[in-house]
């Protein structure tokens, strides 16, 4: 149907088409589902999401967000073609799934690609998620779901033996472990000339207190597109910037979005969206780092097995070599979450400080020790991986790293509004709840707030005296500060006893 | 948070904010997701679905659509404080049900309840209908659903010994029985002077080519409050109004609207859905048409036969006496499909003309001896209904129905612009699927505009020579004639062998 526009002067972030009441019944379309527009006469079109607005009389326009208007390069009332986009045929595989069938790679290629375009709402894609939660993905449907993820999205490829990686499934607190990780093997590299590189790119917080890309952020750019990444690798051999911004799998993005909904984390989802975008960025050697234990994503160790061989089988026929890590999941790694205190960690610790968290230290020498691993015989890997971080080779290479990506190392302070969290009596630390941690520091200001955040001055069974000090809570104004105090008494997420 | 508020001078149909993407990450909502808004120092507050706007700076404003300025009775740049909707704890209900437990009444209830108050997304109750769908529903769950859904609306009481009422569970096209059963049933009940009325609301078209209230729109007001409607039935024993005004099972219109997206009907959201609004209105004697066949909601008869039981079985339980009538649903029903069409139809019923559609007009007085048979002997309800057909008092109950309704019987002739559907060889109506009809007939402009459609020149089983009309399609505008006559042709819906 042929109607004018009007503009409604928003970048709302997707593009959104406001129908009055008549034409969306006419058009038979309801809020949140899809419609094409096309200017009249012409060829190029987008598929927008519909509102609907209540005018009463038959109108012979609809409002338009900046999206659809800078894309179609309209002007007011210019004519515009507006029809229900067509049910994607992914809606029917959705179904089937949902009635216990399996889907072929071309099912779900369908699928990612209506989620890339737009094509879906969030509800048919929480039908979808549905689907996989209950029903599951045999071994074959997990190979499809991953290659179907890449083939909607970008490849890079990197032209060396070795494309180093490493990843986290997340879940605890602190445990900012990828720029020590990352600094060491770009160094390590160096030091041996060995031909492999490290491009990690990061994500943003999703629904914990930072993501590597926050903390870096701090100090340098974060977001390149994919011939600057590459010039930024082939000079440092590594790198630390987002993944959001290089369109490798893009269907993941939109997913994760719906999952966290329902705090929905299918196994079969997790496995893709992880594989997906190491593959993307053609890793060919990779370690997966599972924490486990009460509050984190994994909470028992056969679980955690469990998901250590699906990723191990999945990553083998995809020519990625993946070594998976379970490891101590029970309590936040390092003493700060939140960006800043996080990096002020990740600092003391490249610098080899004596007052640097030995946790995060241990770990990093740990995961760094078992990447390099894969490549070389342990003992060597062990050897350089101690020698780059005595000499201050690591820290060297962070500097590099930060200076390539166009930032510099400063001077960091978390916010002066703090206020100190003190025993209410003398005993000792029995339970510090990953969970709940990352919910106050989110209630603090994190991640947006890069100054705000927890500092931990003790870990699980240590002993605190009354009145001693055991956290401290930084927020960047006091209205906040308040509420994250008043949240963290009524949580209680560090239990002493 | 404080932010100052701004209008986007539009009415959206629901609670509208468009944040601001620092202010999105900082109160950590996505697009889709909800939030609490009030003005600052004051109490009342609104739930507003989210949208994000990519101003890049820090903004100290967000966008509100005229339903939040209305509500909170706000000027530009008044102070508003916006929160997260706290995640209402529905979703963890939802997430029980998904992993395949039962769910008891005081769970429901929060389920509706939050559905009702705009408190979860239309992601969320995808989710809700999933476990709907994949796990089932026990028959104390189906009780629990309709109590649950009865109890967040309105309830209305009529003070009569009868309450009576009719219900097909769609999907046949035409099918325009209930004007007819309920102008039948109205003049009995003032024949016979029984202590009964039979106040009947209706949809209008959800999926399908007319709704009743799409229908009888066409002569009078469908748009009533509560006391309208009483004071109506008071005075002429029944009404045909519209039901989605009056807040009887308000949280049924969302779910469907969600459900219709993968065109899932979970059984126990059916009967929920139906039976729900039923006892809202105070119904105690109901008839339930399930009609099955090729094409329609049901396909096979076994089917049919299981929805009827837990029909009986629920309704058993509110006191709701309820006998299911399980019909022919292979082909359309009158001649006539859309608004207009089908009211011509219904008249040549009511006025018993020569030219009235038998299947129509036999399928009306089989439902209303049905019905009336629930509270009379059945021959007596036989031949009451024969005697107000015979006599035109059928048609005058309708005509006070109408007038009552602020309304007036009218002329009516479908659309001057039609084209007349031939047939390209001799033959035999060996199939007419109701979905391409009604599919069809949405597409030539139903049910908006009322005056296109389709009418049928014959049914299954009829012969037709060469070149003769079997079918003619009306619509309102050349374009859409055109368009509708292409999808004729291509959909096929009338087979002839």
């Amino acid at each position: 149907m042929l109607v004018k526009i009007r503009g409604i002067g928003l970048l709302t972030g997707r593009p959104i088409i406001i129908l009055p009441k008549e034409i969306a019944k006419w058009l038979n379309v309801n809020v949140g589902e899809r419609i094409v527009v096309n200017k009249y006469g012409e060829k190029k079109q987008i598929v927008a999401v519909v509102d609907i607005t209540k005018i009463e009389e038959r109108a012979d326009f609809v409002y338009a967000s900046d999206e659809i208007i800078n894309y179609l390069n309209l002007k007011e009332n210019d004519v515009v073609e507006i029809n229900p986009a067509q049910k994607p045929l992914s809606v029917l595989y959705i179904k089937e799934k949902l009635d216990g069938k399996s889907l072929n790679y071309n099912r779900l290629f369908e699928i990612m690609k209506n989620i890339v375009n737009n094509e879906l709402t969030e509800a048919e894609i929480a039908y979808f998620i549905s689907s996989m939660y209950i029903r599951g993905m045999n071994k074959k449907e997990i190979l499809s779901l991953v290659k179907a993820m890449v083939d909607v999205g970008q490849r890079i490829k990197f032209n060396y033996k070795y494309v180093l990686d490493k990843h986290c499934i997340g879940g605890i607190a602190g445990n900012r472990t990828t720029p020590i990780v990352v600094s060491i093997v770009v160094s390590a590299i160096n030091e041996l000339k060995l031909n492999a590189v490290i491009p990690k790119t990061s994500s943003r917080a999703i629904s914990s207190a930072s993501g590597t890309a926050d903390v870096i952020e701090l100090f340098a750019n974060v977001e390149f597109d994919v011939d600057e990444i590459k010039r930024i690798v082939n000079r440092v051999k590594g790198c630390l910037v987002w993944g959001g911004s290089l369109g490798v799998s893009p269907a993941d993005d939109k997913i994760i979005q719906v999952e966290r909904l329902l705090n929905l984390d299918p196994k079969s989802q997790l496995i893709a969206s992880i594989l997906s975008k190491k593959i993307s960025i053609g890793s060919n050697r990779l370690i997966i780092d599972i924490p486990y234990g009460k509050g984190a994503k994994i909470e028992t160790k056969n679980e955690a097995l469990k998901l250590k061989k699906m990723f191990e089988y999945t990553s083998s026929k995809f020519g990625l070599k993946t070594k998976v890590l379970i490891t101590d999941g029970k309590q936040p790694i390092g003493n700060g979450i939140g960006p800043c205190l996080e990096l002020i960690d990740v600092l003391k610790v490249l610098k080899n400080s004596k007052d640097k968290p030995k946790d995060l230290y241990e770990k990093s020498i740990y995961l760094a020790t078992e990447l390099l691993g894969l490549i070389m015989d342990k003992s060597k890997a062990q050897k350089i991986v101690e020698k780059v971080i005595k000499e201050g080779k690591a820290f060297d290479a962070f500097k590099k790293i930060i200076k390539e990506q166009k930032g510099s190392i400063k001077e960091l302070t978390p916010s002066s509004i703090f206020s100190e969290i003190k025993a209410e009596k003398k005993g000792k630390i029995v339970e510090i709840d990953n969970r709940k941690i990352n919910f106050i520091a989110r209630v603090l200001g994190c991640p947006a707030d890069k100054f705000a955040g927890i500092y931990l001055e003790k870990h699980l069974n240590e002993e605190v005296e009354k009145d001693e000090t055991y956290a401290i809570v930084y927020a960047e104004t006091k209205e906040k500060l308040d509420y994250g105090v008043k949240v963290f008494k009524e949580l209680k997420p560090i239990v002493i006893k």
